[in-house]
């Protein structure tokens, strides 16, 4: 597992070393507190963020460039810093994983999302062609460190789209995440790294006792996912935000088939952070967004975006992450047409 | 580890299950035998071996054309099989190991350097422009087949490349093996096949110790790598003969530095196996090779290649594996200086 650091202040450039190569969005060049940050690190190279940067036609260009940069560390010694959200966490962590058969790695993780979730667990990944995340490794960070003021400044905005794996995480544990999240008075920033530490470790525990997705254990983390997928595949929806519809989605689904009871159902959609997080919405610029206008579309379309995406089971059905109730997750095989029903149901539901 | 088979017949292609996916060098296609047995995998992918399969540069078009004949495969079940000598075990274990974050491989090596060395270990490796193996991961296969009549099949001029990883192994393991070596009549095909399963266990039991090359000990497979790879790059020797001629440098330098005395450098000398290797090279197409013409470049030159050798462990000195006896290899840091001047009195020393 990687070490955690919750910081404060800007860690010193001095403190991770000498031999140290840092690989970061450009566009922390743009804010002159992290352009003056990066600019101490001698051995540096700008990435543009975005899906672009993990296309595995132009992953050779960039190792030759970064082998430039990276002229005279040692393999043995080395650190590999990546600064930046979800896209970069994913480039530099494959490039750290294969460099040299392996280099060490840190992450800076920039976004909420990336803090709250694709920074830990230690998938990499690049795609091919169309196709996402082909191609990749299982390469947890040595030290991974959440940077309190790079966090606290991002866009207001940007907030709401840690919600959905915030509230994923903590209905799938049930824990204390949980029981703090039922007191949470308001989506913040300022919330938002409170809840931090609680919401890593409880998706370390379910990484740790399946680190590379061999017994199946890990698909829990695909909570509220499948949908989500489809919805920021079909309409370019930021990953937090389709996450959140597609949880919204798991729910409903999940009384609808009597997974969950009806008590627990009412309970959820009257717990204090569903309608904060309802309020966050209305707040965010995708207050306009309801599941009626997702799931308006053909339920074809949909089928067609999930029969691409990797975690299906095979031809006749799909793996679904159903809860009973919180911190009691169900994993169950549905058949296309199952699915094609249920889309066509909530669509009418939401209307 | 993996798990061995040294089998003497060719394994069904049935017994490897549906969902296969086999890789190979296109040079099978053209022996009845194997393109019989190759042509029994519907899922199938030839490739040419050689530095250039390993190219970075071209792998993003290799996992394309293979993401079509993968089609279909479920990641958690499917298996690749690497038929081939090293560079094809190279790409092929390398493949496996990132794509959809890592599938089930299976080594068949078909050169004797690959059975001997290569296959084992998890070592896999591309090339970035001119520097070898700058990309890779530490991936043991799954299962090895040892396939007697594969092997067996190779042209006996072959197996001779094969001496020095062998002689390599036993000599740094001192134990059963070298105690069989010391016996060996004559080095052929049917000898080699049974020095395999030992040979094997030995480079294992290094490996097991130091299996991602993090302490230094799995190093100690560089024993007679560091002259060897000179010579193979500038002379463009196959990777076995360059590394016999690696191994003798570094017992002759052994001995001058007195890690080794005399009593046991002599003995070494007069070993059955070592004059059977010096027949065996007769008998090889590198008969007319000598140390001294190895060694007549400047000392400038072998300087330039160390300096690009990925094993070099700072700026003013190197690692080199000596030998105290068999059994007892020492790793030390000797300085360029130092090696300038013993490639010269090698050189002269072989006059």
């Amino acid at each position: 597992m990687s070490q955690l650091h919750f910081v404060k202040h800007w860690p010193s450039p001095q403190h991770f070393g000498i031999e140290v190569l840092l690989i970061y969005d450009r566009i922390f060049e743009r804010v002159p507190v992290t352009s003056a940050w990066v600019k101490k690190f001698p051995r540096r190279y700008a990435v543009t963020s975005g899906e672009t940067l993990k296309d595995l036609q132009r992953f050779p260009s960039h190792v030759q460039a970064l082998q430039q940069v990276a002229a005279g560390l040692t393999p043995r010694r080395m650190k590999i810093i990546a600064l930046g959200g979800g896209s970069v966490g994913d480039f530099a962590g494959f490039f750290a994983s294969v460099f040299k058969r392996g280099v060490e790695l840190i992450h800076i993780p920039s976004t909420w999302l990336a803090a709250f979730d694709s920074a830990h667990g230690g998938k990499t990944a690049l795609n091919v062609g169309g196709a996402k995340n082909q191609i990749g490794t299982f390469y947890p960070a040595n030290d991974i460190y959440l940077v309190k003021p790079l966090l606290m400044a991002q866009p207001k905005d940007r907030s709401f789209e840690a919600l959905g794996e915030l509230l994923k995480i903590a209905l799938l544990s049930g824990g204390d995440l949980f029981k703090k999240l039922q007191k949470v008075k308001s989506f913040n920033a300022e919330t938002l790294w409170t809840f931090l530490p609680a919401a890593i470790a409880e998706k370390n525990k379910i990484v740790k006792k399946d680190p590379q997705e061999k017994s199946g254990h890990r698909q829990l983390l695909n909570f509220g996912h499948t949908m989500g997928h489809v919805f920021e595949s079909h309409y370019g929806l930021p990953h937090g935000v389709a996450v959140l519809a597609g949880l919204q989605f798991a729910l409903e689904w999940s009384y609808e088939k009597r997974f969950m009871n009806q008590g627990i159902y009412l309970q959820l959609m009257n717990e204090s952070f569903w309608r904060k997080a309802v309020e966050a919405k209305q707040r965010s610029p995708w207050k306009q967004l309801s599941m009626m206008a997702l799931l308006s579309e053909k339920p074809k379309i949909f089928e067609e975006y999930l029969k691409k995406d990797k975690k299906k089971s095979g031809a006749q059905s799909l793996k679904f992450i159903f809860l009973k109730s919180p911190g009691k997750p169900v994993m169950a095989d549905v058949t296309w047409d199952e699915l094609r029903h249920e889309i066509g149901r909530q669509a009418a539901f939401w209307n």
